[in-house]
């Protein structure tokens, strides 16, 4: 019996990234001539096919959801995931989860095997590699063969497809914003690298709050953190970090954090320097964690509102399911943040 | 073009359950002979097959796993996910997320879509639904189609295959005798009601520490809280009922509660009671969750050790899946819990 042949083989054998294949297979001039021929003629002779997913569209409705996500262990991905799943079982869906790992290739094989026949359509959220490598074949491919994504929270504007995103940038201003009429004259934020598309307009947010108030923003005050950093073995790491820069700028007194675990991670080392929160450093962090509710002091954060963004995703990918003859229009859908006040601001 | 029927699809159809589509599918004395043959009729008139699980077995290896889990925001089953991707990742498998809401029907309609040729084998943890009524023809479906099964934490001793538990009675026996040697003379427990196998073992391992040490256990001491209020939006119902507890029975100082919402929840109606923890009142959870850590006062738990049973849970079924030849013979892995002593006991 003859057996499909999947990019992730077809990579495996020439030894090449899965990446390198699929721009081959689309005779991409990336690619040099040489590699271009021999993927060629290896997915010919194994009987390549790009996934059958414009085949098995037409066949059949799996009236299920494909859904792949950077992470498992996050509250807010875990909340988006019952948005979605309260929408879809209302209107008769099905869900099954895909997990990248923030990592490139897992998010391909899993579109590329979920795509095969076991879903009608996607929701997703973008590893972080993807973001950094700016490789969105897999999403292209998708949805040119008829399957179609909706993207949350971490998106890239330039494929065309419905989007759910915060209204980071917003979102971030009212904290910041908050935290100058709470006083704070010496403001520092935790974010992450910039190609973290809600990272990046989260810092953008924090400049133009500062800007709105003629505060001179100070590059030694603004912490991007590698990703790596995230992991839970690297967090001594991530706490080292962020007690440099409490450490080297004793004048902070206000400490935005785009996230619950730096957030978290700042007070801990606030309270470790013996800075008192809120009298001496207050704090805002950005997320619907459960974590912010129940730390000492209880956080201050810019609520998502993580599972509202699942259910508008899941009603926008559900009504293009269901509404095939309609023309193509995208529409881009803003939750708006709240923020929500606690102890770690006065 | 033909499609295949499915057993929810037939059971819609003649408006009766799953289960019982199931069980007259497979001929069995408890479905009248009337709606058996009915069934039958359909199933064959539309050509059901009971998914193609050993055909497609026969010709492809997917490299896939697919985990059923009860529900996805909670820190235990997304950590015991964690373990299960640590060791495919390093091992070559992708894992898929299948998810049933505590719910019979998702479970089984779940586990049909991802045994038709997405993965090679399953991972799960019985939804409550099923374990309250007892049917377990799905598993014995998938098994005797040649698809092996791990379960893990909640499984049930009649299916043969591979099961990783955590050893919830003796876990349960060091929470409590922890509470007596720290002087508790009234210790009351949180639990689910007895249809729960994890809630039902700790219940009985509160039982044979008090007996242990020559108490008498006392009913009204006993709360099995019904599972609807685990649900988000009754958490007041379940405060209202741990509040009844407390105070009705003034005597209490110990609690050793089932699972981290139960003892969160106990800690804070304790607090609103003017009850100090752990002067007057020591708590103890169950649990690997991240709250305990965050909660004031920090929880004292008996540790799961969630991923330790995810890395273990995908170590066997990979050997099953990898040693074909060998004969059967099922592996019941208990994983050692261990007390966490934090601020909630003495």
């Amino acid at each position: 019996m003859k057996r499909k042949v999947t990019l992730k083989q077809i990579a495996k054998e020439l030894d090449v990234s899965i990446s390198t294949v699929s721009k081959a297979l689309r005779n991409s001039k990336e690619i040099s001539e040489d590699t271009r021929e021999k993927v060629q003629a290896f997915a010919k002779l194994y009987n390549y096919k790009p996934n059958n997913i414009a085949l098995s569209l037409k066949n059949k409705k799996t009236k299920t959801i494909g859904i792949i996500i950077p992470e498992i262990v996050h509250h807010f991905f875990s909340k988006v995931i019952r948005g979605i799943e309260l929408v879809a079982n209302k209107r008769g869906y099905n869900v099954i989860v895909g997990l990248s790992n923030e990592s490139f290739n897992k998010e391909v094989i899993n579109m590329e095997m979920l795509a095969n026949g076991s879903i009608d359509g996607f929701i997703l959220s973008i590893s972080k590699e993807t973001l950094l490598q700016q490789d969105y074949h897999h999403f292209y491919e998708t949805i040119n063969q008829g399957m179609p994504i909706v993207m949350f929270d971490r998106v890239v504007n330039d494929v065309r497809c419905d989007k759910v995103i915060v209204d980071d940038l917003k979102g971030s201003k009212k904290a910041v914003n908050k935290l100058i009429e709470n006083g704070c004259k010496n403001i520092a934020i935790i974010t992450t690298k910039d190609y973290v598309s809600v990272g990046k307009l989260r810092t953008q947010g924090y400049l133009e709050a500062l800007e709105d108030h003629k505060i001179q923003p100070k590059s030694e005050l603004i912490l991007k953190i590698v990703e790596e950093l995230d992991a839970e073995d690297h967090l001594e790491d991530l706490e080292a970090e962020i007690e440099c820069l409490i450490k080297n700028n004793p004048e902070i007194d206000g400490v935005f954090a785009v996230n619950e675990l730096y957030a978290l991670t700042a007070m801990k080392v606030a309270k470790k320097l013996k800075r008192k929160i809120p009298a001496d450093i207050q704090v805002i962090g950005f997320t619907d964690g459960v974590l912010s509710k129940h730390a000492t002091p209880s956080l201050t954060t810019v609520s998502q509102h993580a599972q509202q963004m699942g259910e508008k995703a899941a009603e926008l990918l559900i009504d293009n399911l269901e509404h095939e003859e309609e023309e193509e229009h995208y529409k881009t859908v803003v939750i708006e943040t709240e923020l929500i006040e606690r102890e770690s601001t006065k």
